[in-house]
């Protein structure tokens, strides 16, 4: 074992400077193969480690990426270029994109709408109630600048980011649990409050900047197209998919329902990420609609069903986007002393805010404390964000400044960083 | 069924527009992922018609890729990005290696070395030959160019793309037969005398541009490298990977064979895409070296063997390239006239040099003349050496003029869409 680990341990370290030492030409696809071999091994690396120390194996993908993606840090460069290569950006957004339908496949329409109020609740709370603390942290230690700089901050605690619960839930076998179902119900209705939030909040600014006043039309018409997104495409797809996976399975070539499948997937990301939503929304949405009753012409000829097929592609992309999502964190904001003070803040109002969640949860038999704990990752929802918040001005100055931003990207660590433990320690309190 | 082909092309005709006209903010990741579903939709549409037509599937995905490729020559535009989309093209090479490791993984080492030798005298005649019928063809059709011109095109019909004939032979079910290693051993080797063969003459080009003698010090040490990649992998492979897959095997964490599996198929196609062979031969030597048996720690505890969990990435990817290879032959080729006649001539000297192949396979129990078969298929291979012989000057003229290159094209196309028909008939003649 020990062994083992200083091989690969080698291997890793010694791979990239081989690469560049070589001199030769090399073809692109082989340095995104060398960097995608680098990912698994670190993310299995990780993930053992993790494992070992009773964690989800997420936990250790994510710590493994942050070690990479700093070695740098220690005058190490080589691996550090594999975030910003991208193909392997590509291929880690194709990940979460996979993640979301695979845990959506795991679900139906039926099951989701049993737990919908619940959803409903826990994402407006989860949204409101950091937005305000987020606000309040904003205007206590930023006297100084504007309340729309205070409501931007709080903006950016306000969207949950549902990848790292969904793949903690999946790690733990509880994906198909009541509390699984109420919060990623809730993060999908959270992703589109979220895009509301930042669409009143940087309208206002804009608005503010300009010296006008800001268009409720707009907004209107971006929560009407989510709207009619999500109920569109729940309510065609359980209507049509069955019809047109039944027509499907009168074609004679292999492959076909995997084929299907993924192209559902692939068209509604692209639909939700085409009206503003996040395409994982889309892919949830394609993995809720299909179900195993659509494709059992497939199954009953002795096909292997959709989620069987989608796990070994899931095996290999999930990963990536775990790996290079730790390698973004720079762990040189905690080294900006001012930015510390403000991080800490947010961070205690990001993890408190959503613990108000627990509130929104209506009957018996779903764990409310894993449903607040469940909600509590930011991850690159509230990066974009915050990066839009670079990108808006108010008076000449940006919205948020270095300090601020810093701030938020240590939020979004410390809040990634703490949900797998303690989504596990919630989940396992019961010992059911 | 009729109905079910009509819904299709109505969305695959529809969809790009509607992402053309939206004018919202569209997340990159978004358009991959529909021109994925536009792919993978398209694939088995095509896929079913040759099926039905009683051809390899793979003949479908190349002409579904021609006609969606071509559409723009109708006016519609909107489909052909497609190829030039960087990360379609990633995920298309990420196929074709996918699909190497894949066969790779369905032979032996040992299995290789029992048709070793017929496979060197296979890859080695048909090298040569095509080579010889090439440069005579250059010679008799444009007597006017230097001798050098004529060895280029010689040699842009040495090599052989595999990745063609290694998924027919998939397609019909035949891809662990006598005659799928010898040519698929006579593919690897044939990559290494085509890189020769590209370093001599394009050495030759160079120095007689200049003035001077070619260094033969420089091909000796591509062949050594080469050699020692091959030799290197495969022995060091066989003694060291079931001791590592055995130590791996020992990890608690899920997914370890999948990631392990492809972080060696992805390893070496990096090493061999950065000593200047093609990617896939390292694909390939991965999926030869390992075993069932070196895994076996993994499926005696009720994992899924290697060859099951990559066959789902393979049915994602694979497709890919295909669809996408065929969208990347210009069928306006076919309108430069002057081009035709060259074109007809080089492509009968590369399906005709091929054939001399049958000559190579020693012993009995091999189908001589589905192995000159199998070796047709030029692909990329053949672009590469055009590419570089359109980049190479001789005299301020470029070695392969605008016709010349356009006429490698048709080779291409034509060495490529023949060979599954030819394929399936050949191997079917003996009604095996």
């Amino acid at each position: 074992m020990r062994r083992l680990l200083a091989l690969a341990a080698g291997v890793l370290l010694a791979a990239p400077t081989l690469a560049a030492e070589g001199g030769v030409h090399v073809d692109p696809i082989g340095t995104v193969a060398l960097e995608l071999a680098v990912i698994l091994v670190a993310a299995k690396l990780g993930g053992e480690v993790a494992s070992r120390a009773g964690q989800p194996a997420v936990l250790g993908e994510l710590l493994a990426g942050v070690v990479l993606g700093n070695l740098d840090l220690l005058g190490f460069r080589a691996v550090a270029a594999i975030p910003a290569d991208p193909a392997v950006d590509v291929l880690a957004s194709l990940g979460v994109i996979v993640l979301l339908f695979e845990v959506g496949l795991e679900s139906t329409v039926a099951e989701m709408l049993r737990v919908g109020l619940s959803s409903l609740l826990v994402a407006v709370i989860g949204v409101a109630v950091p937005f305000l603390l987020g606000w309040g942290v904003g205007a206590l230690l930023l006297p100084e600048a504007s309340p729309y700089v205070h409501a931007f901050l709080g903006a950016t605690l306000s969207a949950t980011s549902v990848g790292i619960t969904a793949r903690v839930l999946q790690d733990l076998g509880r994906s198909r649990s009541a509390e699984a179902r109420v919060i990623l119900g809730a993060a999908v209705i959270d992703d589109v409050l979220g895009l509301v939030v930042l669409a009143v909040v940087s309208g206002a600014v804009a608005a503010a900047d300009a010296g006008r006043a800001m268009s409720a039309g707009a907004i209107a018409a971006i929560v009407a197209k989510a709207g009619a997104f999500l109920v569109g495409a729940l309510v065609l797809g359980v209507r049509f998919s069955p019809r047109l996976f039944h027509l499907a399975s009168r074609l004679h070539t292999r492959g076909v329902l995997l084929a299907l499948g993924l192209a559902s997937c692939f068209a509604l990301s692209w639909l939700s990420g085409a009206i503003g939503l996040a395409p994982i929304v889309g892919a949830f949405a394609a993995g809720l609609v299909l179900e195993e009753l659509h494709y059992r012409d497939f199954v009953s000829r002795g096909e292997h069903g959709l989620e069987e097929l989608i796990q070994p592609i899931a095996g290999f992309l999930v990963p990536v986007f775990f790996v290079v999502m730790g390698m973004r964190t720079d762990l040189r904001a905690f080294g900006d002393v001012r930015a510390l003070g403000l991080a800490a803040a947010l961070t205690a109002a990001a993890i408190v805010g959503k613990q108000a969640c627990a509130l929104g949860v209506l009957g018996r038999g779903v764990d409310r404390i894993a449903v607040g704990i469940g909600m509590i990752p930011r991850g690159e929802v509230g990066l974009i964000f915050a990066n839009v918040g670079l990108s808006l001005h108010l008076g000449g100055q940006p919205v948020l400044g270095a300090d601020a931003y810093s701030a938020i990207v240590i939020v979004v660590i410390l809040t990634t960083v703490v949900t797998p433990p303690a989504l596990r320690w919630s989940l396992g309190r019961l010992a059911r």
